[in-house]
């Protein structure tokens, strides 16, 4: 009977709620929860699995980012900032790939990646009754938790060894579900194609996050095995049409992270002691890195991926703020929560089941909130931003937790986690000394403003210029030699603790300390957030059913929208660019930096057809993370690669809106304009135009 | 055929080998291994199983040394040294009990001493076999230690669980044999009486280690249980009628440890590197004290028992070490073991199972001279001299073993060792903050000196004085409070790493570097002399039978000897002292400390008979932690309780001889004069003479 009436109840709450949702573009779908009903009725368009299969096997996950197949042959498609860091690390003083571009015309100039994995999934299955069959009722969230955790490592565990796969199981709902995901990885990879940095990041930072655009932000590599270029017979073939406005298109890849189920108090945390924190951090950090590229050209090499780094986050996290600090925007969401938890507390089993569960994550955000600073500066390492740091904590704790059985261990140390993390620390990228002791005094000297108190502080620190200490661990430390890693990578926890070196010996006075700040928060703040953030999830099912996508979790994701201008303040903005836009534009600033062209684009600007399409936006969903997407037409052709969103798209991290916010995309035929009219990469579009 | 051939062989040389040991009273011997047929062979004096039996369970460890029952109601009678500790723990500067003495003439007037227990050994049972089986013959010497050590933690977890008493595996022959020892442990004990400690340690460090002596070190505590006085029906009773020259006397004791079945390389590693390491060492502590205690009769008091400790040490160490400084001695001990490596040279099957033993010891102390000095300042603590730095290290260290399966865990973190060490860490004894700083500052210039470069002693001591060092740790720890060491007790390893206590980061930060060098030391050292050991203790066995006694391992040992003086430089020395020589030698000093006599025995004197016998020798052999130990005849009455051996039986350490070399007993017939006719301690005497 109790039962009885609570279906009733939802199925009226769903067919209210829908409305909300029936009708936006929003939406990071997991391959396996495609709404190919939602997007027939609304577009008529009728999606295959076949088609879906096609374009999750052509899709790869890059580093943090995206990627895809555009060849039989491995030829991978993806941001030139993407690939940014792979592209610096093959670069020399000598050599400098970012200033110069380049292209391998054969398959023998094509430059190996050191540490560079490329991640195609393979497979996807519910697990969600497996793993909550850990919890017992008599549990806390935190004991929950952790058999929670130690069920996941056991399914990882066995699902790679059962198919030799990179096995990881995806929370998704905050807990509402977990999927197994299986990896195939390649990790011989090559460079074969980048332009310069200039034209990749025309107009730099201040045209970043912004619409209209002009960038080739493109670069191809190539997937090897066995020495051999990949037979990848799952690749997209390349649109030779374009889009119109009005278009159908879909984005797939691997959107980091959206809160857009976080609670109020969640965001608020976001809002007041997160973000303000972050922001002023990463400017702090801005400054340092570009007073030390002032030093000189060498220098200015050096920071310039880093640098592009913190400037990227920094505008994308000033712009979630801006959604956090706009009233309609928290409006919006406090009434979105409000009616959930009005209709919670009307039916009374809902009630008891989720009643509590908003609450309990508001709580957990205090303790968050104090916990915060011990937590960033000594377990997240903000006080510690060296490379060298890294390394040194890795294998500091590598030899301890490997020592504990599987389930137990520190999540990044598990098996599954394991080859990638042994890849990084081995990989023989450049390390540069100075580079190294400027970031690592700095944050040293905050880490001594914020936590000087700290006895491990003051041992490190008291009475001495965070330069000179820093100074002193970087050339107290041998890990820059690759040899020594590799021995380290096998060494016992009591070999590491007799390793005279001080980076090693800096990761183990911090160490206790910041394990410690790791356990309060996965116990206070982080367990809190998923049993309850799951039960609020589990909630909205019932309410809404499956309407809702789950928050992004860097996994493989399909995201729909229209090619659609927009108008801003008053003004139309076209849905797409071109190359005579771009010309224009460098003389507006007179072809300064960061409007500078390479010679390249000056010397050939006449092969050129100047209204070949460079850049277009659409209305599809997407996040940090999503960089290098394909984007494709309802025939699964690539119509472009995304590598932006509009400066209106950035609070979309919390609360979908689809007026203004775009993604930006590289246009597939500005590409093969660019490779053969300015680059005369014959060879590369027969490739890819066969 | 072989095994005939050795075995004809083992009787020939057990026959030849046996008469060096056959006539000796050498012997520290298990209760489950006295010699009764040696015994009745040469003083034609048959020992029962009831005999010993009730020795036995009459005998008790206290702390690290002796005991025993000397009344159906608990009483217990050892060495006012060996009580010092506890009686020094109930002082004050008002009542100074090390000064005044006590006399609790009613048991209300008994005061309980934190902290304290007694130990009785209830049984003991050969487990050689059980813990052999663990080994596999494809183990490296460091893993078969290590599968031994769980299969001795999980002997004595089950034994411990199923009999109630404290349950605890003792090597024997280096790993020759295993035995079980289960202790009924009594945790109310209360100082009944001492005397001062001028009539106790009367002629101090001069006269310590000498004979003749005039000593009454002793002391009477009671062993209670649920709050009542024990009843312990087996108890010693008291002789009444002396000793004279030539009677067989028996001692029952926990002797610490001996070398005797050490390799010469052992005994070179002690000459060369130890013994001269320890004592600069203690020469160093000794003058810092010193120095204390001049500051004022407070100081003087705090210091007393450390600074007695301290010359003891000093005076025992100085003492080995003339014995392996003695080219005589170390030729016997060379030569010894020249004949057991020939005779196993000789025989191709023992050659097999034991020839490499000697060397791969020597190899493993050419390891131990590597890594001495770190091992000693950082794991052995010998840099962070402070009860607080001891109890910061248990408690960190109790956290993490914990969260261990029982089997592989630190050793003294073991179920069977936790309530010991939780009693020790939660006893209220006071602590002084300024001596606590003394001897920490010296131990960190110690430490600074040794291991100046050492990043983590840089970190803690680099520019900056020890002095102040060592007042911040201790004024930034708040280990004095019982309450909050109770509360750490219970802590886990993260709650512990988040504690703001300096004393508990100095044991966090020196941890990782401490658990290493012990890890190599156990794997190194200690596994391989065990294992070795135990060969050259198997193959002793094979080549002499069991007429070589164990070396003692701080656990009840039996040995016997005769009463007897002897001839020291010409001059003979008679077996017995009495109170008109404590007199005399008091008025050849002129009465001066620390020749001073208490004003009880200035007072008194009149009183008594000074005929009387005061301190008596015998041939009986014993070693530091036999201090206390009931001396008996062969009816098993007290004649006696041993405090002391003179300055040559030092060297029996390594090598027994017994020309010269006595242990130095309180008469039992002096006792019962002082505390009647000194004392007026008529209840005592009535209870122990009834």
């Amino acid at each position: 009977m109790r039962r009885r009436y609570s279906l009733i109840f939802s199925f009226i709450l769903i067919f209210l709620i829908s409305f909300l949702y029936l009708w936006a573009d929003e939406g990071l779908w997991p391959f396996n929860m495609v709404p190919v009903e939602l997007i027939k009725k609304k577009y008529g368009v009728t999606i295959t699995q076949e088609w879906l299969d096609h374009l999750r096997l052509a899709s790869i996950r890059f580093g943090g980012a995206s990627a895809s197949f555009v060849s039989p042959d491995g030829l991978v498609l993806t941001n030139h900032h993407v690939g940014q860091r792979a592209i610096q690390n093959l670069s020399t003083p000598e050599r400098d790939l970012m200033k110069t571009g380049f292209y391998a015309r054969t398959r023998q100039e094509e430059l190996k990646c050191p540490g560079l994995e490329l991640w195609v999934l393979q497979e996807i299955q519910d697990v969600t009754d497996q793993v909550l069959s850990a919890e017992k009722p008599e549990m806390s969230a935190a004991e929950a938790a952790q058999a929670r955790e130690k069920m996941i490592a056991q399914i990882e565990k066995e699902a790679s060894e059962k198919s030799g796969l990179r096995a990881m199981v995806v929370t998704l709902y905050s807990g509402g579900m977990y999927h197994l995901y299986k990896y195939k990885i390649y990790t011989d990879v090559r460079l074969v194609f980048a332009p310069e940095f200039a034209i990749a990041f025309f107009g730099g930072d201040p045209d970043n996050f912004t619409y209209p655009r002009y960038d080739l932000d493109i670069a191809f590599f190539r997937a090897y095995e066995n020495g051999q270029p990949a037979k990848t017979p799952h690749y997209l073939k390349w649109s030779q049409k374009g889009v119109k406005e009005g278009d159908l298109v879909f984005a797939s890849g691997n959107p980091g992270s959206t809160g857009r189920l976080l609670t109020l108090a969640q965001l608020e945390f976001l809002r007041d002691i997160n973000y303000p924190w972050t922001i002023a951090n990463y400017q702090r950090r801005r400054a340092l890195l570009q007073k030390y590229s002032e030093l000189g050209p060498e220098q200015a090499r050096i920071a310039l991926n880093t640098l592009f780094g913190i400037e990227n986050s920094l505008k994308a996290i000033s712009g979630y703020q801006s959604g956090l600090l706009d009233p309609k925007i928290m409006e919006k969401k406090a009434k979105e929560e409000a009616e959930i938890r009005k209709a919670i507390r009307e039916n009374p089993e809902f009630y008891r089941e989720f009643g509590q569960a908003w609450d309990e994550i508001a709580k957990a955000q205090k303790a968050y909130a104090e916990i915060f600073k011990p937590l960033t500066f000594l377990e997240r390492a903000q006080g510690f931003n060296s490379v060298y740091f890294s390394m040194a904590r890795n294998l500091v704790r590598l030899a301890v937790e490997k020592q504990k059985p599987n389930e137990v261990r520190l999540r990044e140390y598990r098996e599954s986690n394991l080859p990638s993390l042994e890849r990084s620390i081995l990989s023989p990228a450049p390390i540069y000394d100075d580079f190294e002791i400027l970031k690592l005094a700095d944050s040293l000297a905050q880490l001594k403003e914020e936590l000087g108190n700290m006895l491990e502080v003051r041992w490190l620190l008291e009475n001495k210029k965070p330069e000179e200490v820093a100074r002193e661990l970087i050339s107290g430390t041998k890990l820059k030699d690759l040899e020594w890693r590799k021995k380290l990578l096998q060494a016992t926890p009591e070999e590491i603790y007799l390793v005279d070196d001080a980076m090693i010996k800096l990761a183990l006075l911090v160490d206790p300390v910041s394990r410690a700040w790791r356990t309060r928060y996965e116990k206070e703040v982080e367990s809190v957030e998923n049993t309850n953030g799951g039960l609020i999830a589990r909630a909205i099912f019932k309410l809404k059913g499956t309407t809702v996508p789950p928050d992004a979790t860097s996994t493989l994701r399909l995201s729909f929208g229209v090619v659609k201008g927009y108008r801003e303040q008053g003004r139309w903005i076209p849905f797409q660019t071109n190359f005579a836009g771009l010309y224009e534009r460098a003389k507006q600033f007179g072809f300064k930096f960061p409007y500078e062209l390479p010679p390249s684009f000056i010397q050939k600007k006449n092969n050129l057809n100047l209204k070949v399409p460079l850049n277009f936006v659409a209305t599809v969903d997407s996040i940090g993370g999503n960089s290098g997407s394909p984007v494709v037409n309802i025939r699964g052709e690539l119509v472009g690669v995304l590598f932006d969103g509009n400066i209106q798209s950035l609070p979309n991290r919390f609360v979908y809106t689809e007026e203004l916010a775009r993604s930006v995309m590289v246009h597939a035929q500005g590409i093969i304009e660019a490779l053969l009219k300015i680059y005369g990469a014959k060879e590369l579009v027969r490739e890819i135009l066969p």
